[in-house]
């Protein structure tokens, strides 16, 4: 496929540009930009419904507002390529999500119309707000505009950011981009109470948009009669429970129709009559025929054709840790009828869909809401059942406090399983599951593992459905296994054991998680140079194995630990371990290897574990320098 | 004042006591309830309040609901002392927040009649809907039922359980205990709404409640005509925001009459509608005159005299951490205008009220909304402000994702204030402030400072304000400073260094934090033994001085840290440093003392840190144990 001519579009080098062309030609630029969407995407990959639904609401908004000085503030920010390509990085988007490319989502160092930056879910309204106050504080005059998902409706933040913004009574503009779904089919009662405004309804014209705002203007005299206009109107536009969050309500709106979009943006910019939140529907996938035949409207695709949509995919050499984790626990609930498995708005993500399929009485997608997700576990956990609450580790970071105080405190056996840990590719370092071995670790109660391999994960979601004593955590990283052979069921590992993968005499490479093979690679060039190497799989980052430990220790010149994750993890529990017993006083070296001080935009995994020096190649040269021989170059790896 | 009489009261030793009471006796049981509260709490302190609020209802719910069969979930739980008093615990009452007492909330391990404990807001209809599935995963009957006030509906958890138990259609009751203030008064739209609601209109009589059930009813043949009449009744009852998210609303009743309260709550047993929300209105302090007429109604007190009302304040010999930030950080603002105080529901809590007093336009508090604080806080920084986000350091867990997405990967400079950290003494585990320098100190581009005095904490008041170039936390405990001379103005610390209080030649303590104070104890100590010994105040936890700590593990035999946090923290992060650069190869001695692993249950803070081993005497004996001497009985202090 050619690139598509795109006459009106090439004329488009910043919004400023967009801003001359008549509204009547309009429509024909949002054609030319979708079109070029598709191909472009069909070259590099990325994410594609999102933004097919918001080409036109894309072209509106950048028509209607002063960009950059109005602040466009994009939810998660998948939906930004429009955005992107017509804010001057239309020429580089063959590099979106790959490595010193454009990030696949908003941010702040890539360009200055991307206010703020995003990738987790139903943060635009609190920031938005916040640059609402911002510019008031300081006396200027800027429009502020959040462009949320429904899907991203069902977050706990987006409420509490609304429940403010009501109250401060602040000039935001809200643009509630209803396509019914985020990623996985839309959940909970926000998302019906959307598709029951939209359905059986005309989508309101520009004459009852306009009717609609100045109703509003006299309200500052008229409180008095308020109350009852309220209902009135909440009657007939049906928007009432943002109105009774004191949003302005204006929708349902027709968000491919630009003759309907663009009054009602303009009437809203103009209008000073505190929040308002317009109801744009929108359809994910629109107008490339594949992605609105798709289930998942073409979430996230690889280079695909044009013609037919088939999607470029590379065959995988092994199971991904993802399906590995849903079979398992399909497995294991049919032999416990007490397991439950609980997915965040990711049961496809997670494999929880896996489960889902032999058991759906059991299954649960409470939608975006983390902090939920983990409180709603542990009331199952308090009477009796044994949930698998899967989230990844970076969203897991949003229910932090109720892991600690639903959980921990009360020692009940809510189970996390946790994908993505370690690094994840092209989403970036918004994505990477890099604190948790850290902020589970530290808390007391918590027993936390990772998987050294496919297996292992195996074991561990049996070793989790049996063990019913306190929280348990286990993570494995994104993407494929190493293609060790699996066992027809998983063992019940001992807790706080690790195991002995060879055994050396003089160095100890002790791995926790997936670096296993990185290890196990790193000793065989240690032995060939005569380094006699150990290597340990951790499997528990705690309770540590403390007899392990102390053993290399005893029979070991030098212990090293290699994890995918941050410091303050592992290795630092190892460290506080060896130190307090008198270890470090002398009779052993010990070096640890884990995530350095940096956040790591996209690139392969393989590429990122080299930048942090997690590879094989830096584990020998660790192992050199800690020896203080001199025959390898050693860079500082954590500089 | 004497023990008032309590002839009922004295009969009830469990709630199936008090299904033997009839209902036209139940109002005495209350007053009788109501007074033992007023004279048990005058003798131990505690929470009245809230307590005194909610008499009439826990009467009403154990004599109508079948507990512990039957589950009764109390949000945040400060408002459970009349509950205890009726399940058991009352003759326990004097003890409770005591060491080894009764806990001042909710808590499973305490009663059978708590089936899930509490002390952060806004969990119960979470934990309830979690208890409400396992219990028709097992095929058994019983009625859950989650008590939660008007000021904890603002936190977004209580937003993602409706929203998640609306689309389930669960059978789940959700009190709305609605007495207008949570700790502060109420802020955000929610409350406004609530207010609507009941302002103007009379309380609903028996027979209206019974008819809105039994209209309900149909529903499951009329579904047709549903939609019409919900708004028909909308208009009526006031509750279509709870309608809309799925709830069936009943409201509002007057939660101090018995006679109304019995058959809604009757009713609401046995009607198997979906979720029913009942909107309870109470008044905070109700039957307690001085309470009622206070403006914290009594929230949380000290022991008082029941006649006046005066409560027993010691007199504080040094100004509190709290009182020294809120004036200084009131003090900056006067020099720049740019500076911001954002308050999650904790004005008075954390000092930003006396910022307020004097920049009530900088002054935002966002409600029970930790997650949109923090994003808000973002949304300004991004935008030129100077926030600081003040968030106790047990509740900034709440926000975590919004620290590290939000603030630290894009590098704005937020600035997170941490009340309460460490030990806080009378509130327990739930409260403890012992995870932010682990959560935190992982995180690139954060800056985490710890105050070692109240001096110090003026200063980082100070050099937060001046410090414009990324996220930085700074932590301080609860409770009174140490008397040291206040400056007139804070001075603007160097990032990164910290100071030599004194200088030795063989053992270096370092100490991160307010236990300063006991690691200059123990020097002392340590000198009278001819141990020569340093102490130096780290002041930041990230960036660590790596000077500092390389020149005293050049110059010293033993580095010894002290925090008040867990492991994964300071210690942790100068273990990695000194085995990193080879300093543990043998040429110093390094222990780290921090948290041990395991929840601390109430008590007065320095017994606390006497049983964690964090005080002057226990810094000692680990100085002894590291050096191998054994003329000090050293007892295992992190067993």
């Amino acid at each position: 496929m050619t690139k598509p001519a795109t006459p009106l579009l090439d004329r488009i080098n910043s919004p400023s540009d967009l801003k001359e062309i008549p509204d009547t030609d309009l429509p024909q630029l949002a054609d030319e930009l979708r079109a070029d969407l598709v191909y472009s995407v069909s070259q590099s990959g990325g994410h594609l419904g999102s933004n097919l639904g918001v080409v036109e609401l894309t072209v509106a908004l950048h028509h209607v507002f002063d960009t950059p000085h109005d602040r466009i503030l994009w939810d998660v920010g998948h939906q930004c390529y429009p955005h992107k390509m017509l804010t001057g990085r239309r020429s580089q988007m063959a590099t979106i999500r790959k490595e010193d490319g454009l990030s696949g989502f908003t941010k702040r160092s890539e360009s200055e119309f991307d206010p703020f930056g995003a990738a987790h879910s139903s943060t635009s309204i609190s920031a938005g707000l916040g640059m609402v106050e911002a510019a008031r504080l300081q006396g200027k005059h800027r429009n502020v505009v959040s462009v949320i998902g429904d899907g991203s409706m069902s977050a706990g933040m987006a409420y509490e950011a609304m429940n403010n913004a009501g109250a401060i009574d602040a000039q935001q503009i809200v643009i509630l981009n209803d396509n019914d779904m985020s990623i996985a089919p839309p959940t909970g009662a926000m998302s019906a109470y959307l598709a029951r405004l939209v359905s059986g309804k005309t989508y309101i014209s520009l004459r009852e948009s306009a009717k609609q705002l100045s109703k509003r203007l006299p309200k500052f005299f008229q409180d008095k009669a308020r109350k009852t206009e309220e209902y009135a109107r909440a009657f007939w536009s049906g928007g009432t429970l943002f109105e009774e969050m004191g949003f302005f309500y204006v929708g349902p709106i027709d968000g491919h129709n630009l003759e309907h979009l663009l009054p009602v943006l303009r009437n809203a910019r103009d209008a000073k009559v505190g929040p308002i939140l317009i109801h744009v529907v929108t359809q994910k996938g629109k107008g490339y025929a594949p992605a609105e035949a798709a289930s998942d409207k073409y979430h996230g695709v690889s280079k695909f054709d044009v013609v037919t949509g088939a999607q470029a995919k590379a065959k995988p050499n092994a199971p991904s840790y993802t399906k590995v984790f849903g079979q398992s626990l399909a497995q294991e609930g049919t032999f416990d009828d007490r397991i439950v498995a609980i997915s965040a708005a990711m049961p496809g993500g997670t494999g929880v869909d896996i489960f889902e399929q032999i058991h759906p009485d059991r299954t649960y997608d409470v939608g975006i809401a983390e902090q939920h997700a983990v409180t709603f576990a542990a009331g199952m956990a308090a009477d009796g059942m044994k949930p698998f609450c899967a989230i990844y580790s970076t969203f897991l970071q949003r229910a932090y406090d109720q892991v600690v105080h639903d959980c921990a405190i009360q020692n009940l056996p809510v189970r996390f399983p946790i994908d993505r840990a370690g690094f994840v590719g092209a989403d970036g370092s918004t994505h990477a599951g890099s604190f948790d071995v850290a902020y589970l670790s530290c808390i007391p109660n918590m027993v936390v593992m990772a998987a050294g391999d496919e297996a292992e994960l195996k074991h561990m979601v049996r070793t989790a459905a049996e063990y019913d004593e306190g929280p348990m955590a286990f993570r494995y990283p994104r993407g494929e296994g190493v293609g060790v052979d699996m066992p027809d069921r998983g063992e019940v590992l001992q807790i706080g054991k690790g195991r002995i993968m060879r055994e050396g005499s003089k160095v100890a490479i002790v791995s926790l998680g997936a670096r296993l093979k990185e290890a196990l690679l790193a000793a065989e060039d240690l032995e060939t140079y005569g380094l006699s190497t150990t290597v340990a799989d951790a499997r528990f980052a705690k309770p540590i194995d403390e007899d392990l430990i102390e053993n290399l220790a005893r029979n070991h010149e030098l212990i090293i630990t290699v994890e995918e994750g941050s410091i303050g993890g592992f290795g630092s529990h190892v460290a506080q371990l060896l130190s307090s017993r008198g270890y470090l006083d002398g009779s052993v070296r010990f070096r640890s290897m884990f995530m350095p001080d940096r956040f790591f935009e996209q690139a392969s995994p393989e590429r990122l574990y080299e930048l942090a020096g997690l590879d094989a190649a830096n584990i020998v040269k660790t192992v050199f320098a800690a020896l203080g021989r001199d025959k390898v170059d050693v860079p500082n790896i954590r500089a």
